[in-house]
């Protein structure tokens, strides 16, 4: 029974039984979050023990008999840049591990930009209209950065194997398109993954600027949920072949492994972005918290280490991404106004509401007490030309709370589409 | 007996026997530090116990019950901020609190006021010939930040009372001048703290420029090392007076009180500024690492454990101060050829020797064994141009170490002026 197959009085009645519905939960008084991507209570729990490893009587020297509680080691001990060298499949050399946040990371890696310039070209500061291209829908703080530095933001959309290529190698023609931010594994907000041929159509781009570079953002590395994860190819062995190393730099983090916010953070670049990365560095800080960086890589010992950890996320979170596609198919599923993605993994689930109703859904989920991540924000300048993606973050609340969240936001998706079709 | 009082044949006598303790040492092979401000192993262990308060059983809520393993508070745990506002005097909606780095926040505001401007002006990166006066000899990394910046850096003598105001007064008219980093409490590498009035002086500078800012490197504010410590005016009490607390940025970190590159900084200033470094933070960092905000704060507990805590330091480190002290009283006093501050607290005493000797004498030390900070690198672009300055840095060696290096120290700056004086 598509809605929009249903004539004016089929509509009107359905119209009057979902508002009762709507008025009935407005009545409850609830108070449900599915805003943003935080891990909840119990994931927190999974590194306590993180906690016990360094004490007052540990020894708290680095493998090659550094203490790691003094001032030194601008780059990240030789651990640590081993692990993530390891879990990114490249070179120790190729790494710098940073403090607890890779958006910082990332905001510092653009203001370099701005400033000083990449790859020995003018300071993009210096140059009029510079502008990035911005896969989408996208990472609300990727836009964040771009617009706090004035960058103009143009939008490529994105289907289940990445962004638009075509799009992409048409806009990099342009000497002042400098560069992009992408996820490339379990995508914020789809959760899609980037197919083998969208990597080495990135690998292989060509664009007019010397300095253009692609932003990484590998936040989902090893962040599965289902038996049935997706593999991304490996960006600098690509890069490689195609001799283009240079345009890409990787960020990684432990936000989402073990505490957001506390944990550490890493890029990989090539040699070159690593010396002027290193050279800003130098100005700008003595060295990372290394306390950390011990009791991470004394916590999570190595890539297999990661891996065991990342199960223990898995067997919390798959259920509740089961939750909320349970909840999609069982009321939306067959109406004709809406469709969403199916990720193997990541934090995020992109839902599709009928053009021009997605603001409308969030307004009455906000009503009825569901907090919805600002509909919009998934788009530059909060703009979704369609009106219709819908960011949503199964992992903060319980099961239970989740799911009346969900039957909540269908029944508001249920609503706007009947209204709209009615004019 | 001055060395210039003294005859060509006496200085030749003088100088046989010098080269040859010269060259006794030398044949030790000894390999001796002075150069850096880090605190030994004595001191990291004063606050090991500070890694037992957070276990995996821990109540990982801040007092009004947030948990800090998760994301949230960019701006810092409440009782964090208390506990810096406390010690530095002012509001906690005035502070801010960052990560490990306070280098790092100095960097960033300057960044800041490249990128966007401050008080509403044009951003500094399109200024053409943006100047900072630089109090001089001063920290050398404070130089490496306006250096790698492009900031235009001007020198400002120092005496015993602070910079020389006058001079600050006189450029402060051309509005291309644009602030002043400082040390005002045990200077680095001084160890001189500003006098009253000169703190006046600064709360009533009237600067061309609407954008002037004071970074106010307040690191040094509770290390003591003497039972006669010095005592700072409070900057915003003063700025309050003078309606110029927009003027002021304050720096502070406990990287010279738990662990170098593992504690926690922050920063304070007016609401305005505060405004305008919060926008800047939102594009930039979800939130900081309060897991280690709630392990300094539940250590170290209010202004009055800080002091505890400092005196134990003050016993390691006080003892080194009067082992330099006194190898310079025993061998340089009298000699017409050098002096030396005398420091009651931070981390550096000021050698200033004969003038155009003082790299030379690095130069001696080096050969010998003996590691001083790089001479020169006390002034912007590393030129001392009395090539006279030498920063000791006593509180890495232990005593026996120490003595041994300031008894090399004194035997490299009597043979350079013997040298010297011989022509």
């Amino acid at each position: 029974m598509k809605y929009t197959d249903l004539g004016r009085d089929e509509l009107l009645t359905l119209q009057k039984e979902l508002l009762e519905e709507y008025e009935a939960i407005k009545s409850k008084g609830l108070s449900l979050d599915m805003s943003r991507g935080k891990p909840n209570k119990a994931q927190l729990d999974l590194s306590n023990s993180m906690n016990d490893i360094l004490q007052s009587d540990s020894d708290y020297r680095t493998d090659n008999g550094f203490d790691v509680r003094n001032y030194g080691i601008m780059d990240g001990i030789s651990e640590c840049k081993k692990l993530f060298a390891d879990l990114l499949g490249v070179k120790s050399e190729n790494v710098i591990i940073f403090g607890a946040s890779s958006l910082n990371i990332m905001y510092d890696y653009i203001a370099q930009c701005m400033l000083f310039g990449a790859s020995g070209c003018k300071p993009w500061s210096k140059v009029d209209d510079v502008a990035f291209l911005c896969p989408v829908p996208g990472y609300d703080r990727h836009f964040g950065i771009l617009e706090n530095m004035g960058i103009r933001m143009i939008n490529i959309p994105m289907d289940e194997n990445g962004p638009d290529m075509d799009m992409i190698e048409e806009y990099i023609k342009n000497e002042n398109v400098k560069g992009l931010f992408c996820v490339p594994k379990y995508s914020n907000p789809e959760g899609i993954t980037f197919s083998d041929e969208v990597v080495k159509r990135f690998a292989a781009l060509k664009p007019a600027a010397k300095d253009f570079r692609v932003m990484w953002d590998n936040a989902y590395i090893v962040h599965d949920c289902t038996e049935t994860p997706d593999s991304l190819l490996n960006i600098f062995d690509e890069a490689a072949k195609a001799g283009s190393e240079d345009m890409f730099i990787e960020f990684v983090s432990t936000s989402k492994i073990t505490f957001p916010g506390a944990g550490i953070s890493a890029l990989a670049a090539s040699e070159n972005n690593i010396k002027e990365i290193k050279k800003r560095m130098t100005a700008q800080i003595i060295s990372h918290d290394k306390v950390n960086q011990l009791r991470h890589v004394r916590f999570l010992k190595n890539v297999e280490g990661i891996n065991e950890h990342m199960k223990k996320h898995a067997a919390i979170i798959g259920p509740k991404f089961e939750a909320v596609l349970d909840g999609f198919k069982n009321n939306l599923d067959g109406l004709g106004i809406a469709r969403w993605t199916k990720p193997n993994g990541g934090y995020f689930i992109s839902l599709y509401v009928m053009k021009g109703i997605a603001k409308e859904v969030g307004r009455l989920c906000k009503e009825a007490g569901v907090t919805l991540t600002n509909v919009g924000a998934t788009y530059p300048y909060g703009i979704d030309p369609d009106d219709s993606n819908i960011r949503i973050a199964p992992s903060y609340p319980d099961i239970d709370e989740l799911t009346q969240a969900v039957e909540v936001l269908c029944i508001c998706v249920r609503l706007a589409a009947v209204n709209k079709l009615l004019g």
